[in-house]
């Protein structure tokens, strides 16, 4: 029997910033035909809530320390705020979600970063082996669409803030054992641009054969190589294929006739 | 085939506010056999957490107003932090806890409460029959405990503040059909006291004949009626028994040793 297809959708900050932008994806995503999860990342209501609250975060090149009182920010605002309006809003478009964290059903168990050399506090990696496949299964035969929040669990009762492009991969590298897996990134471009200057300078396909070409040409906007890391790890552990595209071209790029840029093994 | 017994525990404020108390709670609660629910209110740190962001709720005759900002708030507090770390503390003592709010696998639809002649603002009602039994029989079947803070939808995309005492007495009505419920709100009493000086004078059985008698005598506390009504209406709608009692004997009173009241039809 041939697997059943699965859309992976992460959606970031520049999505959950705009309520309309929001609200027009979520109808978009709601119309996606088939077996879908969707990953939310923070935005920067978070960062607002915890100034208001005196939460003030400190940063390492970049990424931000998660102390205890933003492990409780974040809880609040990313499992509670976020998760919830996106879950009442796609219920509302027939959509039958389910809010979820990874201490929910035990879904995404992670193992808190070690302290050394830098102390990232309350932030959990994850492995695709200890992902409860089982009970994402179960939700599917439900008919129900995993909506996950990026916090994990460390099972002994401790929350930990982790990355959502590395939780929707680690995701998509677990279920593609039972599913054919397309990971889809939203982000604020139309896809990987050839150049940054011309919007529409999408690059259709990446191999890793092109990527390396790319990568020696230094043509790649560094900010996108994590994404690429994580896109290209996706592939080579299973996934079937990633796509990286604007959010508002989310029905065309689950189809065959894609806007974005599309990463496949070869 | 007999129905299957099912606790559905209620916990309330003087426990969410107490780390200590609310760790042992959680502790006994995890070792309950057999199917469970866990309801939770909020607590005071909704009203603090509400301060600092300048929310300031208003009351009419002791009952909140859910404007907008308040929502946003409970939404926060209830569904993300105080769920979240139940749930992966619950998971920590090898309960496979679940946080949801009504909204989520449509759990609770509710109707948002008529604006005359008081308008709580997004408050919802909820009636046992638009309870998502399939949903939750689900859950139960792959030994999954519900933890549910106490919002629920309008199915419109809104999510409703809604009261958690008549939350546990409205799933208890639900479930009742297919389970052998008992309901056990937990506050900060061993039970119903005879005397409201005397901790020690906990009335063991109340039944519709002795409560009535109880009413005329005028011998109970005004404070511990609105939720003596949900007892009664639950039991009077399918609901086997109603335990009101001391979160620390939660143990006790899932068993039939019971030392809080005990409410049953006769």
């Amino acid at each position: 029997m041939p697997k059943q297809e699965l859309f992976i959708v992460k959606i970031g900050g520049n999505i959950l910033d705009n309520d309309l932008a929001l609200e027009q994806f979520l109808q978009h995503f709601s119309t996606i035909k088939g077996l879908k999860i969707l990953i939310h990342g923070g935005g920067k209501i978070a960062t607002e809530i915890g100034k208001q609250l005196n939460i003030v975060s400190t940063y390492h090149e970049g990424r931000r320390i998660t102390d205890a009182a933003t492990l409780d920010l974040v809880t609040m605002v990313y499992a509670g705020l976020i998760n919830k309006k996106i879950v009442a809003k796609l219920q509302s478009l027939s959509c039958n979600a389910l809010g979820l964290t990874g201490a929910d059903g035990n879904s995404i168990p992670a193992t808190q970063r070690n302290s050394q050399p830098i102390d990232f506090g309350f932030v959990g990696d994850v492995l695709a082996e200890h992902i409860n496949t089982n009970f994402l299964d179960q939700l599917f035969s439900q008919d129900i669409c995993p909506i996950f929040s990026p916090l994990t669990h460390n099972q002994k009762g401790v929350l930990l803030n982790t990355n959502a492009d590395t939780i929707a991969a680690t995701l998509g590298i677990a279920l593609s054992k039972n599913y054919t897996v397309r990971l889809i990134y939203c982000f604020e471009k139309k896809g990987i641009l050839e150049n940054i200057a011309d919007d529409n300078s999408v690059i259709p396909l990446l191999t890793p054969t092109t990527y390396e070409e790319l990568l020696k040409e230094k043509k790649l906007f560094e900010g996108i190589l994590p994404k690429l890391e994580n896109a290209f790890s996706a592939i080579h552990q299973g996934v079937n294929e990633v796509l990286i595209g604007h959010a508002k071209d989310i029905i065309a790029n689950t189809t065959s006739t894609t806007i974005g840029t599309i990463i496949r093994r070869h």
